[in-house]
């Protein structure tokens, strides 16, 4: 090969046919090594590389735009647990299920290619090569295509804070890692050191990367808090700038959302705010005091957070933690995010985080009632925000998303196990946990394919479905520009509600987190209210269902009945004189 | 004592008077440690803590409310090596001799106690106590107070990036470092880890400390590229606003400048704009610049600025590497700071570092010409930003300025000498360097207190004068807001004019680091133009000044002769009809 400049080397070769195998000789004693920017690893994370043609996939959705943020109801999944050939094309058939339940975005665990065939994905090693075992690129591109060509939008999960250590060779060709900062998942990437545009590079390109090559509507990035970047322009901002060039010049919709564990508000700032101006991030804080409220659970994280009022700032604010003292940190937490639109936070009351670093792995649905499930779905599915569900949840899925890994290395399998005891040892976990290795692990780990049919599971299905049917009708309740929120709560920060506004219409909902049922005394503006969902109602499995169908509002405070563990929301028009 | 929250202990003793002598045991073996909040230490890094009131001195500044920022014109000083005696006290008798000169702004190098009596300062463990060896609290209080009586302002260089390894008992205390990050200069210091807040306020506390105890009138913040902060809340943010805070409250001038590598131009953005609101940092890209015309060096960090228009940039927009691929860092540095103020620029033509850290510490008045001197001398007096010249500059000082330390432990003084040779290896300097810690090394960098009365010493010091007169008697050569600042270059970025106005002032300063002598054709207004300066002219020492006293405009553009290596000023009032 002939070297160029910035460490670039280059060779041109002819008659190479799609499926050619190759690998890169680094030194002269016959040592080889995976191309770092592989688009396919057909054998594997130590295996040789195979010539993929980007230009060969036969797209049908030319017409495709992507969805508008506020319009997102994304749809967490794991392609390997999520059916049971844990394929991209076995994805296909659920396609039509989840359109039914009425989400529009697809958001997939990550798919660069890890070591073996079980893995969440956070231990890929080649960030351009879509996971062999999967479907390898076509596979995706497949799947891609199918969503477009029903109106389902495509996130996609990707790492840049580190690689996994099994068969991470990226050393051998360059220094594309650091030892200046610490992460916690193994060596920093040199985001800011000597040589580090074209490490930045690298990761800038991925991005792009699968825009341009799979068509993806929007990028999930991983823990930005260990992409450690002191230079003058923040990785984040290169990055979202990059894709939204790219979509500008495409006039498509691609955003980038972070993971963020920083509570910093810059992150989801414009630049011209002196942001880094990625769409949205994941706002962990609301999940913390949602899954408190409805477990009164205390380990862990979870000791920052209590029923006296947080969810309600969580609704008014996005962060909870501002600049506050955490006793979990040690130290103040957070910045301010008062004033940004809600469609710049992703809520979930489950995610593969919240539920897979469990010990046992267990979904709310095994450990709380089915009034709290169905308080929690409406907490999140009709919040000012964009909702995340975590795949099964909608039906109450009774597996557990455990924590799995298929490495090779017999070594790096103990520090796994190791490093899981030590996670949960920290919340006062002490039961067994599964071996993440085990096979069994990973397939105790897999979706119950019929479950959704079956009695309880088919009322909460419906029940989240008429959710999300609410959410999109209901114009006061999506998070578009120009969400208007007030929120008020009683019951010692229990009982939350939730005025907004949108065009002439109008809605309240009332979220009761306490034991007892309760009366809300609405301070509402006067008029004929209608009865949109009652939690609590015989028709989703509940007991009583006391709230009327319709009121009046004329002597105000008006109060609306709201059982306990349950959420009900009104909608009226506004007469426009 | 007793515990308190936050890792605080709390005693109360009575009937101690000022200077007596206190340590911490921390342990039950009667191991004693210094205060590290402590005030002053008498005997050193290594001895007791002493009581100081700090209530007990008699300020008589009261109408003091400082400078305002570009009115600043900084002289910064060495204390040990500035006068015979290298104390505060002894350097308030060169305060009338400043005056003379014209600068209305002392910047003291770093006075934190260091160990033993000779020290850059860097090497500073106590940032709350005042050298002993320079006077300790009193002293500096005395100067401060002299300074303010003559209007002269006081700067002092703080170090927040790390403390001096001898002597630096602090992770005895607490979690005042960190392992995450690291510095060139010893453990990072711990501004986002758990129990942080309180490690924050120490140094938050310190900087207001200075202003309130002290009556500072600004802080030059030591290499912030080593203070790392991945929190919501930056350190250097709650630095300065801390700091403003104070000065509003009494109503007093207060600055936060840095000295940054980083080529951010947040550090210097307002809040509102999204930056972290400091006052103002030094610009090392101009200095640099500067120094590459002067003196056509190109080793170590020389290599990344030639002779093409980077001097020209620096004055149109302040930083030169705005995101350009830099050859001696290896990647991408810097953003634009286009469009701030320049009183956001500190300028220099040489600085302790700039002399300090070159092998022999050799000055420029050693190695170029007097028609150079003047040169610089101008390009930074007269620019749009805040000039700072360094003690003895103005008259040519000979004296070296080298590093000296005077260390107790044999294998720090080894550390240090090996550090330094390896430092000028990277510049390909090679020849023997002096012994740090030698005392002879030290007292050759002590200025020669009367050089400036001998004969060519004389004529700079003199020039320095007329240009500081000239910079504060016509309006448009100062940095004051509204400055507009044209910038043309020609012959291949070697001659360059500065074009700039103020309310009914005109002025062009024309700059010729060229080794011939040239025409500058100005595309400037019409009218009367008067001779303000010629650097060129015998009347500095220069052998031609062959610019006329005035000109008229009329056929544009007019050629201004401007000699090799000088510089000619010309100004016009605007008429107003």
């Amino acid at each position: 090969m002939e070297k160029r400049a910035f460490g670039y080397w280059f060779a041109a070769a002819t008659e190479i046919v799609p499926g050619t195998r190759y690998h890169y000789m680094l030194d002269g004693n016959g040592n080889v090594r995976p191309d770092p920017a592989s688009r396919f690893q057909p054998g594997g994370v130590h295996g040789p590389s195979a010539v993929v043609n980007p230009l060969s996939f036969r797209w049908t959705d030319e017409w495709w735009r992507g969805l508008p943020l506020e319009e997102m109801i994304i749809y967490e999944l794991h392609v390997g647990s999520a059916t049971p050939e844990g394929t991209f094309r076995s994805l296909i058939h659920r396609l039509d299920y989840l359109l039914d339940l009425g989400v529009n975005t697809l958001e997939l665990m990550p798919v660069a290619q890890f070591p073996g065939s079980r893995n969440w994905g956070y231990d890929g090693v080649y960030p351009y090569a879509p996971q062999n075992s999967y479907g390898g690129p076509e596979g995706l591109k497949t799947l891609v295509n199918a969503c477009h060509s029903k109106g389902l939008a495509v996130i996609l999960d990707v790492v840049y804070n580190h690689l996994g250590p099994e068969g991470n060779y990226l050393s051998e060709f360059g220094p594309y890692f650091t030892d200046r900062y610490h992460t916690p998942w193994g060596a920093a990437v040199n985001f800011d050191g000597s040589w580090s545009d074209e490490v930045r590079n690298y990761f800038v390109n991925n991005a792009v990367y699968w825009a341009e090559e799979f068509h993806i509507d929007g990028l999930r990035l991983d823990a930005v808090h260990g992409t450690f970047d002191f230079s003058a322009r923040h990785i984040l901002s290169e990055i979202a700038e990059s894709v939204h060039s790219f979509a500008d010049k495409l006039g498509r919709h691609i955003y980038v959302i972070a993971e963020s564990d920083l509570n910093d508000a810059r992150i989801i700032t414009p630049v011209n705010g002196g942001g880094y101006g990625l769409d949205a991030q994941w706002n962990d804080d609301f999940h913390h005091c949602l899954h408190v409220l409805l477990t009164g659970e205390r380990s862990g994280y979870y000791a920052d957070f209590n029923d006296s009022g947080q969810l309600e700032k969580a609704y008014a604010e996005g962060f909870v933690y501002s600049g506050q003292h955490s006793a979990y940190r040690n130290r103040r937490h957070g910045n301010s995010s008062k004033g940004l639109p809600g469609s710049r936070f992703v809520v979930f009351s489950q995610n593969h985080d919240q539920v897979g670093n469990r010990a046992l792995g267990d979904r709310l649905s095994v450990s709380v009632t089915p009034e709290k499930l169905r308080l929690a779905a409406a907490a999140v599915i009709l919040a000012p925000f964009l909702p995340l569900i975590f795949m099964g949840e909608e039906y109450g899925e009774v597996a557990p998303f455990l924590y799995f890994v298929s490495h090779s290395d017999p070594e790096l399998v103990e520090a796994v196990r190791d490093g899981r005891k030590k996670e949960f040892a920290s919340f006062g976990w002490t039961s067994e946990i599964a071996d993440p290795q085990a096979e069994a692990t990973f397939l105790k780990s897999k979706l119950s394919p019929e479950l959704y049919r079956t009695k309880g599971h088919a009322l909460l299905h419906h029940y989240y479905r008429e959710l999300i049917t609410i959410r999109k009708r209901e114009l006061s309740l999506s998070a578009a520009g120009g969400v208007e929120c007030d929120t008020y709560s009683s019951a010692g920060g229990r009982l939350i509600a939730l005025l907004r506004s949108r065009a002439d219409e109008m809605s309240i909902c009332v979220f009761n987190f306490d034991e007892c049922g309760h009366k809300y005394a609405a301070e509402i503006p006067g008029g004929e209210w209608k009865l949109v969902l009652d939690s609590a109602s015989p028709e989703w499995g509940g007991r009583i269902g006391s709230a009327p169908p319709s009121f009046r509002v004329s002597d105000r405070p008006f109060e609306i009945p709201v059982e306990a563990m349950s959420a009900v929301v009104y909608s009226r028009r506004i007469e426009v004189f």
